[in-house]
């Protein structure tokens, strides 16, 4: 986690702000939201809104109201307190990407499985940019579908002691994932006392949130864990392909999820979220880092503080089939403005590629490279009289040389940021070290760091009770 | 050239501004600042400075009075009016890379020849989002040294029609620049009311400005033709090696290059340069894309604005072997900060690779796709409650697909920036199109572009003075 005290960078106008604020009061009152749940229909119900179906005609005041329960800001605990995030305000923390079903290493694509879960959760833990694995950072295919999510939230505890995201495909999967969290942490009280699950719950954009997704959202926000509410868009698709109409609809979709949370818990954290990029009009597929969704990426910063909650967006997302130029241009231009906005919670930070279907090795190590990077531009410059090096000057001169300056001996070590997988070598001794290109050079590095993993501590009765409570329930769904 | 109308980001308070201030204020009038050219040394005697030697012991205040006297904007007119540009202001024009002795094609790096240099220029002809080829967008090694101006120049006239650098290796190659100049727009009156030519004058920092770089200084700036006045600060070479004192030097540079300007003839257009990057402190080597260029860069836009002056900085940046993922997320990490600071003039904007020292056909592909999504993303967006798109949500409804509204049938052909060098194909088709990378593919767009190149029409009168004056020339300086 960083603190980013740089400046953010806001473009939309007070008018502009009055507009979106007028757009999702009408949407979410006129059109309404559906919600693919019973007891959330009920809560809305007996909070007063109309409820026709499945359709929520929300009152924006009411929602606001709700809006207001929640925290601004919160702690979420990991069980390596040195891990533990805060969320909101100006920190940012960083979580690997999730969701994809294939995996790439190098020229290989193939089925993701639990072994690469493993690896990336390892990546995760080894490098000190990313506060989190995330929650699935691969879908681990040879693993039976009932039961992978004992395993994947066993990995993410016993392969790293940083903070992780829940499992949401059901509210078994939540309940699970709660409860090998309470014996991790040693009962229900301590996590509910300050939270250590986050979670992404999706809209069914637009304007539905689905069955399984909010089952999930009734386990995690009854148990006071916090969960990203997002609105999943690809504009021309999931919305209409104006960006501020894509901007209305994220604010009616995210801050009625937020309102339902506030209505099963008062007061439970949440997190804004945002998924937003556009479709190619050409070819119909998704497309990621284009300027559109870095625009949107920008306003949706401003308009999350404009209504007090903590946000998510960004990562380093691209569309490109390996890592290569394209991979890196679309992920630094989507993750530069995730830094500019100030994103509280970035996920798909690392490993990123082709549309989110792919965790790639190597493009995990060139954001590792990009976060290093970030994380230096965004830190505030400290101009003081003696930053000004005066005397340097004295001692070099004029069209002199400032390499063997006492000043820049006393401060070489750190005085900037090393290159790590960028390489700065002249081209002969480039191609004596065999003319790797980025990639290449990324491959050597994952591969070394897996090599020299070694797994965080974890107390022994703690695991011998995460064992059983896998093996049970294992035993219980049948796999 | 376009308009950024979106917001600065600024990164200094007023309180560092002021710090920096002082700065160089002090190295000017202490350490002083080297002139290697008697007339120049003389200008600023008369005017009253302290002269010791080659030395030159500036008073601040004076310095200012010159600065005042330069254009805050001005514009540079290029032989198709279409083509002429604005400087200063919210105007942002792009050149190609200059300066590279080498070019790379694909796997192939070799010596820059005059095909190389003309095919570059017929590149940046070709596409819309460069203003200019430049001055030497490679290094024409196969032909003669004393003449190469010559063949370039007339290459940069003739082969396109958009704004060109000049000639900066010597007075003599400044002056003949200028005749050329005055050949293809008619006179040297046409060209001193409304300049042609922008120059490349770099300080040998720190503190010195060289004889050949001075002599042609003198001929632009007495020809009214402005020079971009440009410190080339490798922080640890150049300049102290924390970043604030690298501002400074480049302000006490800048600056007294700017006065010695406007002491040759008051009122001539001048650009604040600024090349700011650091070594590698590890290896010694240039490295760039790093977040220190990055935060010097978005200094350097706050101070040129506070002193009321078009400033150049930024570029595709990179200390990257070949076109791959390095090579493109250095060039965003400095091309997005220079959108983001306003950047008046922007040099080596396509075709940069390798520390400069590389002219890559690839790389200025990938660069022409960055500056044309950089285009798009500070575009300000407009933001009317038609744009909120309401009517699209009634005619969809809740969990629909926006794909066939009436609403993103109107507008799918311009509504997003269509990827172009970029790939969104899915995997199956991506490797059915011969599952190209990046590089391969920008490798058949350069090659087609070239094959289709048609030079923009000139007058037979005009190239044919044009070519007596090479000819002649060039038997004159005995090639």
């Amino acid at each position: 986690m960083i603190r980013n005290r740089m400046p953010r960078y806001e473009v939309l106008s007070e008018e502009a702000m009055a507009t979106l604020d007028q757009g999702w009061r009408r949407l979410m009152s006129e059109i309404g939201v559906e919600f693919m749940d019973d007891r959330a229909l009920d809560l809305f119900r007996k909070a007063g809104q109309k409820v026709e179906e499945r359709t929520v005609f929300l009152d924006p005041d009411f929602v606001l109201e709700q809006v207001a329960k929640a925290p601004r800001e919160f702690d979420l605990q990991a069980r390596n307190p040195e891990n533990t995030v805060h969320i909101g305000g100006d920190a940012m923390a960083f979580g690997a990407v999730y969701g994809p079903p294939f995996v790439r290493e190098g020229e290989v694509r193939r089925d993701g499985t639990m072994e690469d879960f493993r690896n990336f959760s390892r990546l995760a833990q080894s490098f000190s940019v990313l506060d989190s694995a995330g929650g699935v950072v691969t879908e681990p295919n040879d693993t039976p579908l009932d039961s992978r999510h004992l395993d994947m939230v066993y990995a993410l505890q016993t392969l790293t002691d940083k903070i992780y995201m829940g499992n949401v495909v059901s509210g078994t999967n939540a309940a699970d994932t709660i409860a090998m969290t309470e014996i991790l942490f040693g009962s229900r009280e301590a996590i509910e006392e300050t939270p250590a699950i986050i979670s992404l719950i999706n809209c069914n954009s637009p304007l539905r949130w689905d069955d399984r997704m909010l089952e999930a959202q009734f386990e995690y926000s009854a148990a006071n864990q916090p969960v990203v509410l997002t609105p999943f868009i690809l504009m021309g698709a999931m919305s209409p392909v104006t960006i501020p109409a894509a901007l209305t609809q994220q604010l009616a979709e995210a801050l009625s999820g937020i309102a339902l949370a506030q209505l099963i818990r008062p007061g439970c954290p949440v997190i804004f979220g945002s998924f937003l990029s556009n479709i190619d009009m050409q070819s119909g597929s998704p497309s990621f880092g284009t300027p559109e969704s870095a625009i949107g990426l920008l306003c949706t910063g401003q308009l999350a503080r404009h209504y007090g909650l903590p946000f998510r967006t960004g990562g380093g997302l691209n569309s490109s089939q390996t890592a290569d130029a394209q991979s890196a241009y679309e992920a630094l231009m989507t993750l530069l403005p995730t830094f500019l906005a100030g994103t509280n919670f970035v996920m798909h930070a690392a490993g990123w590629l082709e549309g989110g279907l792919v965790s790639c090795y190597e493009k995990f190590i060139i954001d590792i490279e990009l976060l290093r990077e970030l994380r230096v531009e965004f830190t505030p410059l400290e101009i003081t009289e003696e930053s000004l090096a005066f005397g340097a000057h004295t001692e070099v001169g004029h069209g002199g040389h400032f390499l063997g300056a006492e000043h820049t001996m006393e401060r070489f070590r750190d005085c900037f940021q090393r290159p790590w997988l960028s390489s700065t070598s002249n081209f002969e001794r480039w191609l004596k070290q065999g003319g790797k290109d980025t990639a290449a050079r990324a491959g050597e590095i994952w591969r070394k760091k897996l090599e020299s993993f070694e797994a965080p501590p974890l107390d022994d009765a703690i695991r011998a009770e995460l064992d059983d409570f896998v093996t049970r329930r294992r035993r219980e769904l049948g796999d």
